[in-house]
């Protein structure tokens, strides 16, 4: 199972240590951790998720491998700019939100296109023409956040 | 001046009144209007930008320039999928947004990464950890969503 | 029609006059120009079209339009970086390479898969497996490449 | 260290043949295997490397995991497309081409653009301006392939 992490390259302490436990969490599950492979949220949570032996890909924008964070096993270097963002939630079956700008935004906004779960911790809220949308499911802790990613993801793919 | 002008592939008959009208306007200040290619939105307001004489162009997902709706002057089959969305909006000096999915919000927030100003007519509304986030700036008529759109593309672009 | 022109950000002084020549000899058939908007032969190529009073593309691989030379008349910020070679191709009924290198290189494969004319002057000879590949069309002068893409262009789209 | 292996979906037996014993080589070097991640070469070389405890990563055309072939393990929907070409080889520090068609030969360009070595078996030569072109690598065997490929990307990345 994949599980795509988005947030911020530059990020608070709190969202750090929540990115961090979130990937404690996922690779405790056996779950891959999926990123943009940058800084910030993206560093955080594959820190967490090699401190507990799991796997990280990072989804770089660039076209150098080395602009991975050094918690990355297998950095993918797009080329590709910000469109690597749509590669980053496709590749996965559920995407958790910490924070993030503009960038996660259009993270989510691709990831709720294509009917993947997205699960936010302190993230965006949307509303469109004045009625709210309650796609993004909000938690409040890294555990809720990784139970919900992969309860929602092996629905998804059809097991468990 | 080249405008983007973003929206659904279908929607409803007030919001393809309004996207040809936008269509209309911008041709008539002469600006050039980008757009997605498609239908919806993307060809009421190239119908209204061509009955103006004005110059369309739409940046399509596929590989194939024959998708594009009959009012595209210039197709550009990017092959990139809904990467392209990224390039309908950094190709603009300003994006107005009627209505729209969340296609259309994976635009906004490319946009706004960018400090691209967008206007909207009856489209998202953006929040994060519980505070509004204001900037999409909202309008109310075609007409002022020219205009604001014009005078901002005006301002960035360092004349008028 | 839509012919691109693709060809080195440098190149030599008579590639310059080749792609200056087929910019004209395009711009006085009525076909729109695309090609990679930056300098060299992407240049020379605008700068020809523009002086016959020709429509002119620029597929940049940047987020930003200000890099098209001063010839683009629609400059498209794609951001994708170099996935905009495909863009280029793509978008064209006809593509016609002058010298180039492994960007240009990149362009014939692509428009070849796609089954888009490929016109050559000065340019890459392929051979696969000892066995010569002979479907890029060898010319020897802007005119007759020009004539070449817009016969072959015509029969692609089924006019003509 | 992560190499990529490029060539056709659809195969001959013996590139076939090919593919499964340099996805066998390479595994057998602990290094990573990243391909497109669909059926011909792609599959051949995945299902040599994981018969070997080898890891894999296909990087896909489309917006859907499923689409990979049995033996990768990380599968990258990247929905860009063929542009998906630039970031299976960007993403390596050498580059294996075993036969191939335009498509492999885009990669190849985009290999080449980028400095990162690519060594080539039954695939395509490069000549231009009726100049052979001696970038790609030739070998005659599964072993020498990995072994230059090795070599190369050690060279590359500054140890060994």
């Amino acid at each position: 199972m994949i599980v795509a992490v988005i947030g911020d390259s530059s990020c608070s302490a709190e969202e750090a240590r929540l990115a961090e436990a979130v990937g404690e969490e996922l690779a405790q599950c056996g779950a891959t951790v999926i990123c943009g492979g940058l800084g910030g949220v993206m560093e955080a949570v594959c820190r967490g998720a090699k401190s507990k032996g799991g796997l990280t890909v990072g989804i770089l924008p660039g076209e150098d491998s080395s602009m991975a964070n050094p918690y990355v096993d297998v950095p993918i270097a797009t080329g590709v700019g910000y469109a690597r963002n749509m590669a980053v939630v496709k590749s996965a079956e559920a995407v958790i939100a910490i924070g993030g700008s503009y960038g996660t935004l259009s993270e989510i906004a691709y990831a709720l296109k294509r009917d993947i779960p997205v699960i936010g911790l302190n993230t965006w809220s949307l509303s469109r023409n004045g009625r709210e949308d309650g796609s993004i499911i909000r938690v409040h802790s890294a555990v809720e956040a990784v139970e919900k990613a992969i309860s929602l993801a092996k629905r998804r793919v059809g097991y468990g």
